[in-house]
């Protein structure tokens, strides 16, 4: 019989939280086993707070995602939050209802996906909270980040004649879920079709161009797409009182997604606007700013920008399909 | 038929919980509405962060607690810690996973008691996240606060010597939840009885008391008894590499708690120091500091400390009884 987190007990636990944790950085000046985390933070920058939590059976089911896949998942869509803020990561408190018949080992590895994302990010693990549940697996992260106060990126500062920027690709994640829930065969898929499986399971937070976007003031505003392509096009328009206009034939929709609509007789462009959980970067950028802003996105690695749309003085959300405009639609609600 | 929370949806349950909130104070950055919250960090000052989460079936129930109170009590955990660590709050983060079938009245009524206890204590809402649960309501609360980094409490820090000292009284909440459990009328029950369940219900943070000590260096550890004294007991002696002797006599047992172990045929002393959720403060108050904590904790309104032990160069935690010394026994685990 395998162990279970019940077997082990909550010092146990957090013991082995402590061991893979690793010694934090200096500037956190007391990090996991007191009342609270103690950080120093960076002069002249202000903090940057987000929280975000995975419930199973809402965000994710262990019968389709291993628990590393669910820890990276945890931190990676905090980490995308602080991404549209244009915030560096510093540190996190990691938050676990746990039911007591997980295993050992799968409570190992859903610390393992979290670890080595923070690990990558240089990101130290300085506090948290283990409970047991009644029933569901919750994960809650919360992450401080830092920025320079006046490089921050807030999603109700877009103007109208801005363009629209995504980053990355469109529609990957949920094609993943779709064939998450057929239960499709792994060996039945290609290579893109994997791709969206991971990038459903394994989203990867655009940091590093957020980051560099902010800090070189080359976007008037910016949101992530946890909710798909038309949530962040009417957050940002509804937040900064504009209308917005998005071009169908400009979406970067992933080859996965199409061949994925190809194949189910599905509607490729709406998989890209309506389809959550890519995690990519929705950037507003005013006239003045497009040059900085591709000297900046040229330098992010392999990562490309692809402009999708504009920002309007009339409100209202549209989609512009050849000759005409339809209405965008609605997004996606967790209700 | 009344209003559920998921026929309001996501927004509509943000723009009530925005409404409540108010307006933020000038350091606030950037509140509820974006993707993360931007807070100034006060100068010359650390970040003192914590995370607690109540989750039904677990730490409450909702046949036993208002919801009123359980938004109450998710925050005033959390207040409790920082109390512990001599900080000051500055900002919360509020994460709801929320059964679809909870009624608006009871998603305002927990907001309510969560606001209500965030406005005495001048702390503002920053960000947070609802989604909904499959099953248990989930309340998930991180606090920032803010504390000189030489007046901290921690609680490696006692020494060998000190003086332990317990605010308030003892055992109230675990008898609150004996009464809560059997379901004893309430019209049975007494002031001191009503009292207990009011503790359980709503505990009352020790901030005042927490940092005063902390600002005057008037002890040299603390943590607060959410899991009960013996816990908290222990965690200063292990965290100081010491010892402990807790004087059985001395424990200032609530009335409500000596009534009902006298009515149950119980041992009060047991429930003073295995109880949990008093959320009280334990010092250790080191020789040279006795004074300055005396002058501090009497101008700390009508709570009132007590010397219930001493910390010990040799490891052990022992409860001295008339002339002999028991072992302590062990702390609540949550598992």
């Amino acid at each position: 019989m395998s162990l279970t987190v019940e077997s082990v007990g909550e010092r146990g636990l957090i013991a082995r939280l402590r061991c893979r944790a690793g010694t934090p950085p200096d500037w956190v000046a007391l990090g996991i086993g007191d009342d609270a985390a103690v950080i120093q933070p960076k002069r002249g920058s202000v903090d940057v707070v987000t929280t975000d939590s995975l419930v199973e059976g809402v965000h994710f089911r262990r019968e389709w995602s291993k628990p590393q896949a669910i820890g990276h998942k945890a931190l990676a869509v905090n980490l995308s939050d602080l991404a549209a803020m244009a915030a560096t990561p510093r540190a996190a408190l990691l938050s676990i209802a746990l039911p007591l018949s997980l295993s050992l080992g799968d409570f190992d590895e859903l610390v393992e996906g979290f670890a080595s994302l923070a690990e990558r990010e240089r990101l130290p693990l300085v506090g948290g909270n283990l409970t047991r549940s009644p029933a569901p697996l919750v994960v809650d992260v919360t992450l401080i980040g830092t920025a320079h106060p006046r490089r921050i990126l807030r999603r109700d500062t877009a103007r109208a004649g801005d363009a629209l920027y995504v980053t990355g690709s469109l529609g990957a994640a949920a094609t993943g879920l779709f064939h998450l829930r057929d239960g499709t065969p792994r060996s039945g898929l290609d290579a893109d079709g994997m791709a969206c499986i991971n990038r459903y399971d394994r989203p990867e937070p655009r940091l590093t161009c957020g980051v560099q976007v902010g800090r070189n003031r080359a976007a008037s505003a910016c949101v992530d797409l946890s909710d798909g392509l038309v949530d962040a096009a009417r957050q940002i328009a509804d937040a900064s009182g504009l209308g917005v206009v998005v071009d169908a034939a400009a979406l970067p929709v992933h080859p996965g997604a199409r061949a994925f609509a190809a194949a189910a007789g599905l509607d490729a462009t709406r998989i890209a606007l309506s389809g959550g959980e890519d995690y990519e970067l929705l950037f507003a950028v005013g006239p003045r700013q497009l040059r900085a802003f591709h000297a900046v996105t040229a330098r992010c690695g392999d990562l490309c920008v692809t402009k999708i749309g504009r920002m309007t003085r009339e409100t209202g959300c549209w989609l512009a399909i050849e000759d005409r405009l339809e209405p965008l639609g609605e997004g996606f609600s967790h209700f």
